[in-house]
């Protein structure tokens, strides 16, 4: 239905794009950020809240060269084009299915000039070029090889669990493809907050950065962003947290005005 | 006034004791927790928040041998000997007129057989005896050497800069004081997380639990609490944020409750 109405919107000679271009197992989501849409399975991993928590959280200017880490469904690359003035945003995704819905996307919303979805693995440091990108970005895998509850779904464990890239690799790769004084935005659990810090510094990509991400203001965060420069000097800033919920069912005023409601 | 209406609620004989343990440029304070009181320099470095919040965020059981690090004028051991049941608690301080003042307070609370202060350098690691002690807490200077405005009072400036221990002195000395299993608590600013996550990981105290203080729900944390166990397995969890205003002028009710007003 939600895909009826967004069809509806349309013209007619796009309807007909879409509707070859969309799978029965998937839908299309609406990205409530300039009429943005994303093409994700019905019932495989879907973006959440933390992919655009991140993509508002990076601060990416005018020209820069972007690099998302495990894109996934291109989400991320598609909020960032929408938002900024990046020249390019490149995402990476081991997935081979994953990356083939990721370039339907991107296909959709006309961004192909701008976007380029690569698969490949990142533990393979030799995909991109060194030391050429202003800002990385990366929404990881939260949980640890061998612990939490696995997705029967293999896409959906791959896509949650650090089965085929650990938080290292992302970090150590992020290191590899930032130019000096280039930024690395993440968002993670709150609960790797000692490995986050303590891999950022072993490579050098100094935290800068952090803003905890509370559903309601008396609970405990469930989200962390943090962002640092490869680098960069010691000299930590906490931002105020942010709130997802105001009161039960009812979103705070920040994140009505991320997602432009 | 303040230490007049203290002294009028105390017993005449006591009175007496007291005004010949005063000094003319000390004052009392009332630690608004089961009648404990403090010595304290009526210009030099005064106990805050933040040695309160400590002394309810660790967890010191029946019979534990506590340590704290730095301990100043004892507001630590003082608080802790009210609110636990500790055996023996030690407060290690190096400036010799600090150790004498927290030496008067501990006679004026009648504590002198469960509080031991001890005049040291915690970079003197034979203080005391290795694997002894099952809690050690600490508020230590905050501020990195060379780096925030230094105090023209040099009491002071110790008690807030990095002038006579760093925190890597401290999660040390922790580290070998601690029984296997044991309890390191401290309180810090968040603003030196990286290091405290890194060298607390280093030292082999795996950090447990963090809370930040907030002064508003809506402001970035100013005090960040955290618990640590020596040789314990990786398993962070945070608490829900303390804020310690509910408006201006007005405390929380967690904090009244820590008060006990």
């Amino acid at each position: 239905m939600v895909a009826f109405l967004v069809f509806y919107s349309l013209w007619y000679e796009e309807v007909i794009i879409l509707l070859e271009i969309l799978k029965n197992d998937e839908s299309i989501e609406d990205l409530q950020y300039k009429g943005l849409l994303l093409i994700q399975k019905k019932r495989g991993f879907r973006f959440g809240i933390d992919a655009v928590l991140l993509a508002n959280f990076a601060d990416v200017k005018t020209g820069a060269q972007v690099v998302d880490l495990g894109t996934g469904t291109g989400v991320i690359p598609i909020l960032l084009a929408g938002k900024t003035k990046a020249t390019r945003i490149v995402g990476i995704e081991i997935q081979k299915d994953v990356v083939e819905m990721a370039l339907r996307s991107v296909a959709l919303n006309k961004l192909t000039e701008k976007i380029q979805i690569i698969e490949g693995n990142i533990k393979d440091v030799r995909i991109l070029p060194e030391a050429s990108f202003d800002v990385v970005v990366s929404n990881p895998p939260y949980i640890k090889k061998n612990t939490g509850i696995r997705s029967e779904d293999e896409s959906k464990d791959i896509a949650r669990h650090e089965v085929l890239c650990t938080l290292e690799d992302v970090i150590k790769l992020s290191a590899k493809l930032l130019k000096s004084g280039g930024q690395f935005a993440m968002v993670h659990k709150p609960e790797r907050l000692v490995d986050i810090m303590c891999l950022m510094r072993q490579y050098r990509i100094e935290p800068k950065y952090i803003r905890f991400v509370h559903p309601y203001a008396d609970k405990k965060p469930n989200i962390m962003l943090v962002k640092g420069t490869l680098g960069g000097g010691q000299d930590l800033k906490f931002l105020p947290p942010l709130y997802v919920y105001k009161r039960a069912g009812e979103f705070s005023d920040e994140i009505n005005c991320i997602y432009e409601r």
